[in-house]
């Protein structure tokens, strides 16, 4: 994992901790404090959202950012999930990094290693302007840093059809297994094989565009995005190169 | 992506398509078809569940894997999310293969590659025990063909500790975009540079647990999981070992 670039009181600050967060289940596997849920959160591009209509549940994938605490994803105004959020409904956003299968010498210590965050609020509609200017150029250059300042800028028509919700962040858990394999004491002794299995996330050679204009070269800013590297780490970086340095504690 | 080896009429077969499901933003990206929604399913090893308790909603992630139309999930006869499935709770699960960031010349027209399917339901839990034992080797042997009959048989309290949920697919949409990098006409003449990024998810170095008995080597039958592989690729290849040859169309 990327080092932590935080201010240094994110290591002590910690989320109320209630019954919606608590993790109950192997609860030695929980941690509440700013600096891990949002280590794993910034190391993210995709998360997946909860929300309720009409007492059913939906799980989005959608594209998401964090600043300070909150967090921020978008989406067409015409979407239904962003039709029914808008006015303060109940959401859970949860990141999943997936390190690892385990194998055991029995079906039940079989495992996965993995660092998750759900994070609960009430996700509503950016409805201020400025806001709302300020949230569409974060959502590139949260990704990219810099990168809006040398786009088309945004027209009038785009910045109406793009929808972005927030959701201040009101309870909080990170869930981390990072033990590979581990089996009853006695089965250690049975002739079966056990294996950790490591998976992991990255990037690919960047495909450039085949309709370039004469001359347009690749920018230094996009060199963390390179063939084979992690795209947490790569993503960790670019957080922190356009939100760490000027991050207010709150 | 891995080939299809579905019987022959998944690829008539579709998911009925409902308020719950349809895909509306961009309906152009939607498919309904058993085959398509499927092969999505069984090339992943994680989902996200979306379920609701008092009005709110949580989003979990969780190992997960199909049987024909239904799909299976597991955990602690004690966690928060099980107690409350039990009794046929609805859901959504939901699986997001991540494929690339799309870098293009406008701040709207940025976007991401991904294929995804949500899946929708009642969740139950399995009662029936001849059920639960046949899920408890598939949740090993979905992922390692095989494997349940070399371990160290489950013990009657492993059984009672182990929950396994399942849900018929009532409505099923995929979603997919891999289109790249797509620019309004007039924005290709502006030098700016665009480019995708592609991200995959691989397999790593297998890592044998250090307390092998002598003489223990790792199994034919895992072959597949070897550092480089595409873990999406080992996946569906392993779902179709178990599951495919004796795959009866419903």
């Amino acid at each position: 994992m990327a080092e932590s670039r935080q201010p240094q009181d994110e290591s002590t600050e910690q989320y109320p901790v209630s019954d919606r967060n608590r993790v109950r289940r192997r609860h030695d596997r929980g941690h509440y404090d700013h600096a891990t849920v949002h280590q794993l959160l910034d190391a993210a591009a995709l998360a997946h959202v909860a929300y309720v209509i009409d007492g059913q549940p939906f799980c989005a994938p959608t594209l998401f950012w964090r600043e300070e605490s909150r967090l921020y994803w978008h989406g067409s105004s015409a979407s239904r999930m962003l039709r029914n959020l808008s006015d303060g409904e109940r959401a859970c956003l949860t990141v999943t990094h997936f390190d690892s299968l385990v194998l055991a010498r029995s079906g039940y210590n079989h495992s996965a290693d993995y660092r998750s965050v759900m994070a609960f609020g009430c996700a509503r509609l950016l409805e201020d302007s400025e806001q709302k200017a300020h949230a569409l150029a974060m959502m590139v250059d949260r990704f990219f840093p810099g990168r809006t300042a040398s786009l088309r800028p945004a027209s009038a028509q785009e910045i109406k059809a793009t929808a972005v919700v927030w959701m201040e962040i009101e309870e909080a858990s990170a869930k981390i297994r990072a033990r590979g394999v581990v089996d009853d004491d006695e089965d250690y002794a049975l002739p079966i094989y056990a294996e950790r299995i490591p998976v992991r996330t990255v990037i690919g050679a960047p495909a450039p565009c085949a309709r370039l204009r004469p001359g347009v070269a690749r920018p230094e800013s996009l060199s963390r995005y390179a063939a084979g590297e992690l795209l947490e780490a790569a993503l960790s970086d670019a957080w922190a190169q356009t939100f760490a340095e000027r991050s207010i504690p709150s």
